[in-house]
């Protein structure tokens, strides 16, 4: 037991409340990439209730299909949260992480990885927002505040002895120390850098590219991405096209999504090697350690770094990437691997192993959970944030009663609200719970879409 | 399109049906391993019907907890099943299974791992049993008799052919063709060696052991594996009792279930080298291939191999441990990685990489099926049971209408009927279909299991 928890108020949490809430954004072109050609952004949306009234909320991303398939893993994992009190949650963390994602029968259809595993995420980013709201701060300034051996008491090192042990990653944060206090004041003066995917899915027409790169360049970017991976010919007119609006001073990067086998992503890239690229995102499978590192390898001599995470499923392959020295770019997503514990660990590793964590953000509440992840990294594990920078992409925040926001300099604002910025407004889950949501019912009454029924 | 299935009579598919089965097992402590200390033995059970009346059946294992999630999983897909031919299947097999494994929304919850790699084995294998009824033959025939062209047709080579392409796969399996009638024939007369797991579960008492150990030496096997993990000293006991009962030319495997971090598993296995194991199965996390490699190297000392790869996500996870010489049993399961399409690649991939296939079976129906698979690897692919056995555990065989049969010489009798072993009988569906089936009306009513609820 973390003897610092219960030194917090004791809640007594009731009832965990999942929901799918799916948006018609396969409607535009919005999100589509070379392998997920009409994605219907989604959540499960999970609702953590205590006895006080006070509640947490927590999410994993979806592309709409399939939402209700997390949705039911969420509810077969529920009676492991309901009842519990606060203190024998989050005093000894790491054990409640691995009651979850290690049920005995529930493991088999895992483990750790795909549906069962985002929907663990779903819940355990709830409990830390609920954590940030019992002792009133946002979760980036919850984990800068934690004492190191509370932070690392809440990670499962199961699996990741042979990269770090928690004697390694207490030390990590404890020689971060100095210099702490004003990195927070850089932090809420200036934000944290971020980058835009804005100006280049795949379905936008050339004119609609450059409106946007104008668009983003205006607001203060400095950092650009687009996908690739259809057509070479049309990547090499589409990276030229970005660069002659962005100039050669501002960065680029690609993002292939999985599409290529190992050695035609090394070919590939290499017939982009003019573009001055800062990395290949996801050049093929989110499995292969070893590919991506041949790859790496591969690109070294043209300076195109390689970039993976987004659909990494847990902590046991990323201990991999970083062993093999298989990326330059850990790309962390707030809502794939089990949640803020296991995200820890991989930060953690990623200090150790000396490899930049730039987070994947975007569909919906990416943003506005992993904000908080980077900005606790610049405050107490790298303590920088050169080459670093967070995704974003301007979808989806309206719904959310705390926001992800971009200053003028192109940076996310640190969120000053207590918890993780998790909360959707009421009339966001009103009108698009699926399929019950007041838009959904109107959709399906027009035709625009059918529902799915098995 | 493959002109071989074209070949065969056309059967327009009608209805998937798919049903949630559970028994028991927990009452026991039969299939209790250090990970899975109470499994319910399960399945997805699928039913592809045509218009002809001829069906093909497949299933996937599950543990009872969470088949619910798969089943859903299922009827997501089985729009992709329904309506079609068996040409418009059979005729491309590799494109509808990539169809199936990776839909534009559905794969952002896996892809090809988890509850929807499980869905799809179970609709696969069911789709592979009708194809062996179609054709009038068990699968081990359907596959021995393939040309090598249209077997290979049937394999998504995505993110594999830096291991082995298409080319090289269809020349390993003509290179067999020499002396494969005279396998075929050596295969209905002896059948295939089998071991056995029936031992050494985690909660039987030594006398109980004995008695296994003294039954199972009488039905002539001469390979036999218990579990290990949870107490050292435990360990060398029942590994020593086992020895004992056995004798020391006979074959002893052990099985840790994952439990273990590298290093640990480095540790206690050198604790049990006096007792000439054969191979340690998954010491570590089933994703850990550097994991994996590290703890070959350090026990080939001992003449210990490393053998994984019942809960191994997929092919490309399968690559990378051929591609670092990370074990030395490769143990495919019928029903975790994507059914029959995905399997051969990995057994194409064992053969050029010269690690020998020792299959995982038991649970439900993964004898049944996995027999055939081994049987095709013994006729067309390494052409050779040295050093080679399929799993076997007494459990659930009685619930098939074609049951994995073992002949007196512990080998698997080479199955005759059509298909692929697959059907269930009508009273096992009747009594333990969940939560309606009879005997769980009994069980609820009697008290003895509370129905699942969310």
């Amino acid at each position: 037991m973390s003897k610092f928890a219960l030194q917090d108020k004791c809640y007594r949490i009731t009832t965990l409340d999942a929901k799918d809430i799916r948006w018609p954004t396969s409607l535009g072109s919005h999100g589509s990439d070379a392998m997920h050609t009409d994605p219907d952004y989604s959540c499960v949306y999970v609702t953590i209730n205590t006895s006080d009234g006070l509640y947490g909320n927590g999410l994993t991303f979806t592309l709409g299909r399939g939402t209700d398939i997390v949705l039911l893993a969420v509810k077969a994992m529920k009676g492991m949260v309901e009842n519990r009190t606060s203190h024998s949650i989050f005093g000894d963390f790491a054990k409640f992480w691995r009651e979850l994602t290690s049920e005995s029968q529930l493991r088999w259809i895992g483990p750790e990885k795909g549906v069962t595993h985002l929907a663990a995420a779903a819940i355990i980013n709830a409990l830390w927002d609920l954590w940030g709201k019992i002792r009133g701060v946002p979760v980036w300034r919850l984990l800068t505040d934690m004492e190191p051996e509370e932070l690392v008491s809440t990670i499962d090192f199961r699996y990741i002895t042979d990269a770090i042990t928690p004697e390694e990653a207490i030390s990590i944060l404890k020689s971060s120390k100095e210099g702490r206090e004003s990195r927070v004041a850089s932090l809420v003066s200036n934000g944290y850098p971020a980058y835009t995917t804005q100006v280049g899915w795949l379905g936008y027409t050339d004119d609609y590219i450059r409106t946007l790169c104008q668009k983003y360049l205006a607001a203060g970017f400095t950092a650009f991405k687009i996908k690739v991976g259809q057509n070479l010919q049309n990547d090499i007119k589409r990276c030229k096209l970005v660069r002659e609006e962005i100039g050669w001073e501002n960065k680029l990067m690609v993002d292939a999504n999985q599409i290529w086998d190992v050695d035609v992503a090394i070919e590939w890239m290499k017939q982009l090697r003019e573009f001055k690229l800062l990395w290949i995102e996801e050049p093929t499978s989110p499995d292969d350690v070893l590919g991506h590192k041949r790859i790496a390898d591969a690109l070294r001599e043209y300076n195109v770094g390689v970039a993976t995470g987004e659909m990494c499923c847990n902590r046991v392959l990323f201990k991999q990437f970083l062993q093999a020295n298989a990326l330059e770019f850990c790309q962390i997503d707030s809502a794939r691997i089990g949640g803020v514990n296991e995200i820890l660990a991989v930060y953690l590793m990623a200090k150790k192993f000396n490899v930049k964590v730039c987070p994947h953000a975007g569909g919906v509440g990416l943003c506005e959970m992993v904000q908080h992840l980077q900005m606790w990294d610049f405050t107490s594990v790298s303590c920088t944030t050169d080459d670093r920078m967070v995704e974003f992409v301007d979808q989806q925040h309206e719904q959310f009663v705390n926001p992800a926001e971009i200053n003028s300099n192109a940076c996310y604002i640190a969120p000053q609200a207590a918890g993780y910025s998790t909360e959707l407004k009421p009339e966001a889950i009103a009108g698009y719970e699926y399929p019950v949501g007041t838009e959904w019912t109107k959709m399906f009454t027009e035709g625009i879409f059918k529902i799915q029924e098995y």
